[in-house]
């Protein structure tokens, strides 16, 4: 069969309509995987810390796994790597940072000795069974992020990762357009395109743009101190920081952890030279002046326990806001973070800063221009939108259109769809399992649906008990009822509504014992809906309501 | 004392850093409110419904009541009065609109016929004993909002409301500016300003650019079905779209509860004429090709029980988002909302929507620009920013500092601060109690933080039961210790962990029999912490972990 030959891509681990960062491309008889990452849990997965990508295919097929390949560093693309490694047995490629950052992980897990790990540079071709990979050097906001090509028999796919066009890059070089122009030429089955920013119009804005931005800020603010809060994976960001403050006669402190972190790997493996005398420890800022000082910090989405949050809320050890401090936030917020962020923002103005949130960032994401650009050099046969939600992919749709791509040839995929891509023609040929796991404390997978919708109810309406013991075999009540609330409402033992719901519950043993009931399962049944009719009819509430018997 | 003969303006009813919409006056013997507000419950707020202020002071000082007073009728300058209304005598005035939408909600609360209503109109001055109060017209996302003139023997106070200037507004007059002038002509003790955007440079856009971003929608999707998801209360807003209909050969249907009500109050009040056969039915869209409807609905702000998420997930009756149709969101996400939206809009371009959510949409609320026209007319002694966040009031401030106003002469109130303003100066002279209470059910005030806080913790991780029979006398354990769980994992009774928990149950109890305790409160304490810490050292979980006792 011709369909054989076919190369097939699958987006694995669902969440919401599409898929996590992790896709697997299988050929002949091999299995690359692209990525690997987490996802952050919604508003309503109540208590859990993590979603990670349910590998199932992939531990099923593991006599076909060559690699997993990593486009770049960030937590939606390697996050998940501790889990899935720990389930499958693969080396892992990656450059020089991503693979630090990687590392650290794998420390953390303790498993950072078992796993085969292979540092790539821009340009390699790491043969991987039947598939080639090729890592082309991209812009993003994390050094170090490439593009793949995966070169097979059957022909070429090129996936961008994450990226930006980026023309004066702070650091190293810009994205190599003319790789991306080759490949083209010599022809592309299949692009996958960041979709991210498929919605904005334009250019993204170049990374040094944030340097000016700095500039003015710096220049404005001339004796105060200087917070600036950023992601902790910007090292770009953090070297254009430390920049300007030396160009302004500043010291540099730096408070968080991550970015703590971050600061001392980018130095070990040379991706961040601070001259001497610009670092100082947290401790020292003390014997500065205000206008000497320049404190980077965690915590630019608002998160409860950085740094930044942390200072403006009086439990930093070593910083507090004193009026008249400068604040820059140095990032956008990301979806569903707005409000944490305005929250801190006004902490802050309380406490006499003035806080800025304009112009010192930049996206790490193409927008229109670029993923047009980037589809005029790799002319791709088959376009899949790949990164973003799904209207951002159905925004990548149509830039596709407008390139020229005929419509039957776009694919906005979900998660486990098998898309089957050849020279002659591509399309979806079947799906497999997987979806997403929840990671709760050192728990994987053990809270689903039904324990998320119990938390649910109790988050809503808290609960109510009723607690008796009874007889085994003729149901007799011998103690009790007792009636125990927890997040329901503010009672005493001594209130009206404890005596009235004591009363409901007697009131439905009464009654259960006057029908001759001695059934566990129905008196409890009964005793519930009983409760929860009365609770409902007085106050309009919903709790959880609980009948436990205890036999004596 | 000279001190008494200053006007008393006391902010009412707290959450987080500032007040809710609802602010006392107090001069000579008389209280005048203005506005009484409800705010809609922050993120950890579980299970609440709404927030209301405690207006304990305006109980104690019943006496001085003279009036309620509204500038508009949103939610969080109306929505509390109902409640408030129940606690307090008090005579409400208000503009025509504003009042029927009051009334609305004394219905539901079926004592519409206890209250004493005044509709006033603009330009009227009420004597409400010893305060003057007149009614200006102004702009707003809602029509018949007004501002307002305290006037007092010891000068005059002008509160503007929510407001925007609108020189060209759809319906009706714009803001009359001669007024503000002239009353800044004549001397202005305070100004209390709108500062919802005040961060925005520039001028806010007049209504009627919507009406010109319709049309060219419109004439873009001239074959396909058009939904438009807005703002209930904006009346001039849905005056537009059914204009825009009207000239495109369209007919008109309305979904959701609150835009069908405002449309047959807004007709009855004669704010809104609709020209013969425009509206149609709901029922009758079958009956009409697609470039011969449009939909309006609820939902702009991704609510899970509006109408527009109830398309979006096919669970309307009468109207399912098909592949081709058009959805405008002619709204912008209030902040918090941003995801809810997201997920609508992901769901609509799954489901083969084209959406529109750009240039279909101002705010109802002055720029930077026009609060500089205010100041520059009123020219006030004093400024008292209001309305909107901390960061907001705070770049009010700056906005008056550079209109002239010394910074001791600008306050930033919060909730129960007294500011005491007169001729002379001004100076924040005291507070008094004030607070929110929680509205969750039909219960006011019974939720507070200790159950807050117990709902949190049920819905980070849920609750471990431990569950034993005991001699009342002795502490034997007569029968269990059983246990059960909600929420915490997905768990079957043969479960080894199951198993775990109960042996650690067990050995508490048999560790307390040893050492002869007997008292109930030191066994319980106990059986929890053991059972806590077993938890924690396996899962690094944090359940709620309860003793419960029944007495045999």
């Amino acid at each position: 069969m011709s369909e054989d030959n076919r190369i097939k891509i699958i987006p694995l681990g669902g969440l919401g309509q599409i898929g996590m960062n992790i896709t697997a491309f299988e050929y002949g008889g091999s299995i690359v995987v692209v990525d690997c990452g987490l996802a952050f849990p919604e508003d309503d997965m109540l208590g859990i810390d993590l979603v990670i990508p349910d590998v199932s295919y992939l531990i099923e097929n593991s006599e076909k796994l060559r690699g997993l390949v990593i486009t770049h560093g960030h937590e939606d693309h390697i996050g998940a790597i501790p889990y899935v490694i720990k389930q499958l047995n693969i080396p892992i490629y990656a450059t020089k940072l991503t693979m630090a950052l990687i590392e650290a992980k794998l420390k953390e897990h303790m498993i950072e000795n078992e796993v085969e790990r292979h540092i790539v540079n821009f340009g390699d071709r790491v043969l991987l069974g039947d598939i080639e990979v090729e890592f082309i050097k991209t812009n993003h906001s994390i050094a170090d992020a490439c593009a793949l090509a995966l070169h097979t028999q059957e022909g070429v796919i090129v996936h961008t990762g994450d990226f930006k066009v980026d023309y004066t890059p702070v650091f190293g070089e810009p994205i190599d357009l003319q790789r991306f122009a080759e490949l083209g030429k010599q022809g592309v089955l299949a692009l996958l395109c960041d979709s991210t920013n498929a919605e904005r119009n334009g250019y993204t804005n170049s990374e040094k743009a944030v340097g000016k931005a700095f500039e003015n800020i710096f220049e404005d603010h001339d004796d105060t101190r200087i917070f600036v809060a950023t992601f902790a994976s910007n090292i770009d960001r953090i070297r254009q920081i430390i920049n300007t403050a030396r160009k302004y006669g500043r010291k540099v402190a730096v408070q968080g952890r991550s970015i703590e972190n971050i600061v001392v790997t980018a130095q070990e493996i040379g991706y961040l030279e601070i001259p001497e005398n610009t670092l100082i420890d947290i401790d020292q800022i003390k014997d500065y002046p205000d206008e000497r000082l320049v404190i980077i910090t965690t915590g630019s989405q608002g998160e409860t326990m950085a740094a930044l949050n942390r200072i403006a809320n009086r439990q930093n050890k070593w910083a507090r806001i004193k009026p008249g401090d400068t604040v820059i936030f140095s990032s956008s917020p990301i979806p569903g973070n707005e409000k944490a962020v305005s929250r801190v923002i006004n902490e802050l103005t309380l406490q006499g800063a003035d806080v800025i949130y304009q112009d010192a960032h930049v996206s790490g994401h193409a927008s229109k221009e670029e993923i047009k650009l980037i589809y005029s050099l790799v002319r791709p046969k088959y376009a899949v939108p790949v990164h973003g939600e799904y209207r951002h992919l159905k925004a990548q749709a149509y830039i596709a259109r407008d390139m020229g791509i005929p419509k039957e040839d776009i694919f906005i995929l979900q998660a486990g769809d098998v898309l089957s891509v050849g020279r002659e023609r591509a399309d979806i040929t079947g799906q497999v399992e997987t979806g997403s796991l929840f990671v709760d404390g050192l728990g994987v997978g053990d809270v689903g649906n039904v324990v998320l919708r119990d938390r649910q109810i109790l988050a809503e309406n808290g609960m109510v008990m009723v607690i008796a013991a009874v007889l085994a075999d003729s149901g007799e009540l011998v103690s009790g009822p007792e009636i125990i609330t927890r997040g329901f409402i503010y009672v005493r033992e001594s209130d009206e509504i404890m005596t009235e719901m004591s009363e409901v519950a007697s009131e439905s043993f009464r009654k259960l014992s006057d029908k001759g009931v001695t059934d566990w399962n129905k008196m409890k049944s009964v005793i519930r809906d009983d409760m929860s009719s009365f609770i409902w009819g007085k106050m309009k509430r919903r709790p959880m309501v609980m009948s436990i018997f205890i036999e004596v």
